[in-house]
């Protein structure tokens, strides 16, 4: 109303551009948040339970800004002994390594009663979502939707008429505070699959919605903080489902009964849009689908989301895709949609092999600079099963590396680089003939806008003849996927087989069992990031590696972000005699 | 031996005088730990259950020591998110007020991955304990004994032939997370009575020791971690029982069938013998006992610790006086002695009014220069329950009090001191008629020196009729317990029955349900203390104050201590071009 009255009534057209000027200053908000963390009761899957919840919610509250935003939530720990951070998913933090919202390594863990004030910029529209990143407090249940829409003026590169936002995850009855000791164990155990899968942190473990299941049917007002989000839609739209998972460790499938869906959009990034009957999604991982609603109104449809990549017996999660006028309370007349065998990689692999970059995203340097080849193995350090990169497991400091790299402090961390690739010997196919491995918290240090490549290579596991999926997600920088391949990776090969002219940009890539994938991206973001297995017990227990660039051009990093470990020595000491 | 050699040899008084002081030097020992605390799996009561433990073990190991020594404990942690201390039980850290190990009041907590060291002098003889003082980590397991020997050369003023260190304490099934969260929901959620008692970390769930129990019976081979550690004894022998209390929340009593204790020392203090037949002790108290095995050593006896001062149904935790050359499987042949009623508090209070100075304790100065009476309540403040004390609920802030006071920052804590008395009118026999309390976090000012009385007056509960019992306990001093008295206290009516010619000294003293109990202390250690409930729930919803005096001349306080909240920002701010 605002602009239309002034356009209407002024003419000068100097004024005109300083008022375009001021509406563009204006779009670009600061969007403040105060937040506070705390555990409480709740009942993620009809059975009450801790979990952790900012203000009171479960998941986190839901953060809507527009691409250009600034924003500021002031993060105030409620918790009792714990520390604690919250990593901001999908976002650069360009100029705000110290805001990535990983303890050890972007900032010291905010003790009991702080408030830690996360000051970043989200520079690109997108589906991204927020979780902590200490310990195993995702399993927790810390996490949130983090939904980046194009700025005013701007438009998507496709149309829709509504959307609905569902954030995935999977829940343990056990606490992730008794499963870290679990994982921590001499003998180690195993967490086992989880009892739910929540959507938008709600499911349902003692009951089912479809009558088909041989679980008693649930018998929902619908206000019950368990009972399913129903996606109400109107005949003959079409709407963005905008999907993200924060799994601690399930591949999800999910399908939507009678429905075909169209991929526009992977971890913030457009994709060539095309069409499938469910779409496999890994940790860390998000999509964007379009589903126009052309079936037949007169009955609702299941949307069932279930596990693959591992033999989980998890039942299900399932909500309803309702159709106006029809009633909510109809249930779709058939069973959900099966969820595709958990062990059928190969049309795992044809999912993510749909995957190319829509026209106009930037296509990879045709050449890589320096080439990372990581084993990722299962091993075993004095009797503790660890998993290991290139046969060192990483355990993170307690002085988080920005700090301690920025003021060059010694015995911070193993000043030693840890190993590029492996021996040509190594067969991946056979669990190792060596388990023993080494814990180490060296760094991979980058050249500023170094190309570099990063070659993921999976292998067999500790004992028996399997191997695992695993999701790499990595910090500060999407990365294009390059390629899948199996077995072990041949540069002669398959570097020829690589994509370079349209891959696909993410921050989440998977590597299948038995095989390897390749990415690549440019150190061009001074700080310090995490890329590791975003499964959060395979993390608990090693699997990551820490890489930096460009950080003495890192030119600020708030105090509080390193008030711990060596840095906060060396800021106590500096001043001994008002200490002494 | 090589004492008498040189003796023989040496005749040169002055060189004999030389050695002396150098024996006595190398008396005076530093004490090195190295300890880790983690979680742990382990079966308390033979119920598989995580618990804290120190090095592997649970409870942590007793350090032995003689007066005059230093305790150097450099204590890392290595929990995963959790932050930790330990608190040195009835130790008054003369001259080390940052080693009392309390978060928030003398320390910051120590981060996950860091060390911190503990080093303090042992200067009184006496039975003593260690535990957490973080949120409810002593609930958890963090506790083990600290026993003080004499000094060579030097006597305790009785005799013993051997001894036995019982650490007492209280086990849930439920983790001390889970108990945080239903502390603090609203609705409330009571905790509830243990599962099971623990000696020395070994308790039976389950099953009994005892043939008379309605349990099944026990079923050991001796070397399970739940199995009862036996008393094994010869016949016509004194030994000595040290006894502590680490309970979360339970009043304890205990018996040794047909025996008879005398009791001689209580909070590492001498008190005048006497006999009894069984023993009250309360969260926080330690007692040694004289045990003569004077009884028939052809079978053996029961030793029997069952609850007191609440209505629980906990079961009594078992273990056994072995007489040599009786077999240890010979269970002895008669019940096991009954646990006195458990609302029978006129017994309590004649336990408690046994307890006298053994002559030579320095006897209280004949007048106090400040009087605090402590009215304790249960109230609700937003509808949360909690306890509060003349009507303010303690909330610890995130700057511990010893730094911020010692820097006189600002902002760090309530500036206003806390009321130090209640309103006339208040009924202290029925549920408060406002039950409205604040949040505080202020603290009692004392001068060097000043003789101070507190007069802790026990109230009825929130709701219905009744009042309980709450062992309050004080850091950094022993007190003199100058008397108990039921109802309200009058001055004029009570302060001539008050004992100040050879009251026992302590650090931890009951109220009784509706009662209240005067102590008399000299605030001549510099440093900042708490003084607290020390039924753990009961803390963590707020039952304590902080005492503070002579911090000015407070002359060390290590970095490490202070390297967070606003202690931490001063001393990063004051560098900021490092920072920056």
């Amino acid at each position: 109303m605002f602009r239309r009255m002034r356009l209407k009534n002024l003419n000068n057209v100097m004024l005109l551009m300083l008022m375009l000027l001021l509406l563009q200053a204006a779009a670009a908000k600061v969007r403040h948040y105060k937040w506070e963390v705390e555990y409480m009761y709740g009942s993620p899957d009809c059975i009450e339970n801790v979990v952790m919840g900012i203000n009171g919610q479960f998941p986190g509250p839901t953060i809507r800004a527009q691409a250009g935003d600034t924003i500021d939530v002031a993060l105030t720990n409620k918790l009792s002994t714990e520390g604690v951070v919250i990593h901001w998913h999908g976002i650069r933090q360009k100029e705000t390594p110290w805001a990535d919202g990983t303890a050890s390594i972007s900032q010291c863990a905010i003790n009991p009663g702080e408030t830690f004030r996360y000051r970043f910029k989200v520079d690109k529209p997108g589906t991204y979502f927020y979780h902590g990143h200490y310990g195993m407090q995702r399993s927790a249940g810390l996490y949130g939707s983090l939904i980046v829409e194009v700025e005013d003026g701007k438009r998507e590169p496709f149309h829709y008429d509504g959307e609905f936002d569902l954030l995935l995850s999977d829940w343990w009855h056990q606490s992730s505070h008794h499963q870290e000791v679990s994982l921590s164990s001499k003998p180690f155990r195993w967490i086992g699959e989880p009892q739910s899968l929540l959507i938008n942190g709600r499911g349902q473990f003692n009951c089912s919605l479809s009558s088909s299941s041989t679980l008693p049917k649930c018998r929902f007002r619908g206000n019950e903080p368990c009972a399913p989000q129903i996606l109400h839609v109107l005949p003959n739209k079409t709407y963005r489902l905008r999907i993200a998972s924060s799994t601690a460790l399930a591949s999800l499938n999910l399908a939507i009964q009678n429905h075909t869906m169209l991929v526009v959009e992977a971890d913030g990034n457009y994709v060539k849009p095309f069409a499938v009957q469910d779409i496999d999604i890994y940790s860390g991982e998000s999509y964007s689908v379009l589903v126009t609603t052309d079936q037949d109104p007169s009955r609702n449809y299941w949307i069932a989301i279930g596990i693959r990549g591992r033999n989980a017996t998890t039942p299900q999660a399932l909500t309803i895709l309702n159709y106006h006028p029809t009633s909510a309370s109809h249930l779709p007349p058939s069973p959900p949609p099966v969820t595709p065998l958990w062990n059928d990689f190969q049309r795992s692999q044809s999912f993510a092999q749909k995957l190319y970059a829509l026209m106009g995203t930037p296509a990879p340097p045709a050449t890589f600079h320096r080439r990372l080849v990581l084993l990722n193995t299962q091993n075993l350090i004095n009797g503790f099963t660890k998993w290991a990169i290139n046969n060192v497991s990483l355990t993170l400091p307690s002085t988080p590396y920005l700090g301690s790299i920025k003021y060059k402090l010694q015995n911070a961390f193993d000043p030693k680089s840890p190993p590029e690739s492996f021996t040509a010997e190594y067969d991946v196919m056979k669990p190792p003939v060596n388990p023993n491995s080494v814990t180490g918290s060296g760094v991979y240090m980058f050249e500023m806008n170094q190309v570099v490549d990063v070659i993921l290579q999976n292998a067999n596991v500790l004992k028996g003849r399997s191997s695992e999926i695993h999701p790499w997600h990595l910090h500060g920088h999407d990365f294009w996927v390059l390629g899948y391949g199996e077995g072990k990776f041949d540069a002669k090969r398959d570097e020829k087989k690589l994509n370079t002219k349209n891959p696909v940009m993410k921050n989440t890539a998977v590597i299948f069992p038995y095989g390897w994938t390749a990415l690549r991206f440019v150190a061009d973001n001074p700080g310090v990031w995490a890329f590791h297995c975003h499964i959060e017990p395979h993390l608990h227990m090693g699997m990551g590696v820490i890489f930096a660039e460009g950080v003495d051009q890192v030119k600020y990093i708030p105090s509080e972000a390193i008030t711990c470990g060596l840095t906060g020595k060396m800021l106590a000491t500096t001043n001994t005699t008002t200490v002494h």
